[in-house]
């Protein structure tokens, strides 16, 4: 087989074959194919797309360019969750205890976070003295000893995806929905799940701008979940503003054990609710997302949700007792309260913008040596459609200094638009794609 | 300016401005953007196109990212010509005595043939004692006495296109036709030609395989001619058998000389007649390419024309006795004469399989380095149209041993279709593209 030959197939509008896309996986894994012609062919995806079978075919080659975790070990179906990323999204600190609680086992490998704010992993290591860095052994041990573990990834997962990853950001072929789809797939699978809920985001702060985009992106992953024989459920959930209040690392730990607490409803509960009652039924604990929300509600009003989250900080070595007194997190040396200064109606929100505020802060890395503060970042008091007058609070800031400070309030102020007519709050989730079909709430 | 926007704004189909198609070509010349980047660039250019305005300031600007010749001490108006590479091609080797003869200077720089048979300065070299590494001073002198020199590059001509060629080769990008027009037109303007005459090929054994594409590729460069200043006359010539009889180094230049000498009639004189026209008209010799056709007849059969190769030759320290004796031309160890061995007409040749059974002979180079051996090749005996009988002669091969005969042998009758029924005989020529518009003769 032959790199240029195959580059050719795909630049003329061919399906590659099977065998063709392993070379190229393969090829990209080892660094057997050079960069530019990798670069070219991703080029040649980006505008010359891939169908169901390819994109299928990719996510396998990149899953089996490496390791494969074997979950077999911990009895039951194994759920995974994964979201597309957004800003103020801590779903899984939330959801995972609570399904947990409903005694479906948790073994969630996540990535490290490379972008405007921090992942999961860079929040869990806000906790005094938690790791993240758990062998693979130690990691089956935990869930089958407390039904729940959140770690990095162990071994070398899909090194395909991470040599292609690299390049699409450099070359502008980030944007193709087969190599997202592909991408996302391949770790997830090679993560040894059983079945996957996918958060797929849409909107100003979403990778997926656009709600038609977002659907199809939960449809090529469902459907590669399918031709893979795992099964996925897609819910595609809003980014046009943060999810919940808090962001920063500490700061949305915070507020992941006040949802956890029965201390704070909103909008995260709810999406956290959607996801955890889709995996329920996923890991048939349930028949019916509805079924799996009241198991979820039950957990969550008895604190056992909560237990489990201190269960999983103890045996990831941290000091659980942050859970019951949350000013043992990492605190910041300013914290300063902003005005709205205007009255009106919330209108509009740049969710990326305000994603890059916290970034600046300290809250998320620029480059991958950055180190995080885990300490910053802000607390938004409003949301879309709320009616402000100028003395009511816009914002929390927790910042390093006061410079760093002003320069969050004024990128703060200007990534949030007004209007003095009304304004309605957009719906939290706009569809679910299972294997049956789009089910459409917009 | 940064790299990743201008390929995302040409993945996304826009027109290029002028600096942004200055960065690409400089960080191709310069090396200082990295391979990765131009490869996805050149294939975003190849599946989305570049407007005429875009494809001329490609070719200035690879013009520009080096060193750009100057013949302005030859007096008169500098006629270059070039071929987009043909199998059997020699009409250099007539065309430029027989319009040096006519009194129009011919300075002309080649490039080394990398591809199924050798260009130019092989052919040249096979002349004992000929040089044409010549510098710029020497080329001018010769030039401004003799009227004519053929040499080799000097200098570090259009850079920018060394690089992105030799990309393009391994990135499935060679089949671009503004990438093919900007790359021929940087390195023809950066040898400083006042007007240019290409001869682009049609068929079989040619870079566009298509009438209709070859037809735009001509177009694509009188206009980037038109908009850089310089007249361009493109003349489209057919490539569905080779052009001479001849194939292989040395058996060309005999074809050559037996040409000049009137010994020898046919297409390979009467395309170099056309080109040679064209290039009187744009040196304004004469008013009309049927003008320039009788001048140069004139002078190839006053042997004219002969005498300024010879005087060409000795210029560049060859030996001309060959001229007169072209037994004292290299000469293989081989020579077999091939039968048809069927009845019938000659219908179709795969001039590409032709090409590279001369190259597999050691005609032409598989890599850079590959060393050529002048002698070798063959001779044609049968056009398409020819009635054959089983005793006529295919070919004669002159070949380095019998293996390398025998398997010329099978591939040379594998690339020869015969039929039952009369064929006629394919045009020398389809058109002539100007700045007025496109004549056609098919």
């Amino acid at each position: 087989m032959n790199m240029v030959e195959i580059i050719t197939r795909k630049k003329l509008g061919y399906a590659l074959t099977q065998a063709e896309i392993a070379y190229f996986a393969e090829g990209a894994a080892q660094h057997t194919v050079p960069d530019y012609q990798l670069a070219a062919m991703l080029m040649a995806i980006r505008l010359k797309g891939m169908n169901a079978e390819e994109t299928t075919a990719l996510t396998l080659a990149m899953r089996d360019s490496g390791d494969v975790a074997d979950l077999s070990a911990i009895p039951g179906i194994k759920v995974d969750k994964h979201s597309t990323g957004g800003v103020g999204d801590t779903t899984t600190l939330v959801l995972a205890p609570l399904v947990a609680a409903c005694g479906v086992p948790v073994a969630k490998m996540s990535g490290r976070g490379l972008g405007h704010t921090g992942g999961t992993l860079d929040k869990l290591e806000s906790i005094s003295g938690l790791t993240v860095e758990i062998g693979e052994e130690e990691f089956i041990r935990q869930v089958q000893e407390t039904g729940i573990a959140v770690i990095g990834q162990t071994g070398s997962l899909a090194p395909a995806d991470k040599t292609l990853y690299a390049l699409r950001d450099v070359t502008s072929t980030v944007d193709s929905l087969p190599l997202i789809a592909s991408s996302i797939m391949s770790k997830k699978l090679a993560s040894g799940a059983d079945a996957i809920v996918l958060d797929v985001k849409t909107g100003s702060g979403a990778i997926m701008q656009t709600l038609e985009e977002s659907i199809q992106l939960g449809q090529a992953m469902v459907e590669i979940g399918a031709l893979a024989g795992k099964p996925v459920t897609a819910v595609v959930t809003g980014m046009e503003q943060p999810l919940g209040t808090h962001v920063g690392n500490a700061l949305e730990v915070k507020e992941a054990i006040d949802v956890l607490s029965g201390r704070t409803k909103g909008a995260l509960l709810e999406v956290s609710l959607l996801l955890g009652s889709h995996m329920l039924v996923l890991a048939n604990r349930c028949k019916t997302p509805e079924e799996g929300r009241g198991l979820l509600t039950e957990a969550l009003e008895s604190g056992r949700g909560l237990t489990k989250l201190k269960e999983m900080i103890s045996a990831q070595r941290g000091d659980p007792a942050c859970v019951d007194d949350v000013s043992l997190l990492p605190r910041s040396a300013v914290v300063r309260e902003v005005k709205v200064g205007r009255s009106g109606y919330v209108a509009e929100m740049d969710t990326m913008a305000l994603g890059l505020a916290a970034q600046a802060m300290g809250a998320g890395r620029m480059k991958k040596t950055d180190q995080l503060d885990y300490s910053v970042g802000f607390v938004l008091e409003v949301r879309i459609g709320d009616r402000v007058q100028p003395e009511d609070t816009l914002c929390v800031l927790h910042a390093r200094n006061e410079e760093e400070a002003d320069r969050a309030a004024d990128a703060i102020r200007a990534a949030i638009a007004f209007s003095e007519e009304p304004v309605q709050a957009p719906p939290l989730w706009y569809a679910v794609i299972t294997k049956d079909g789009v089910q459409r709430f917009d």
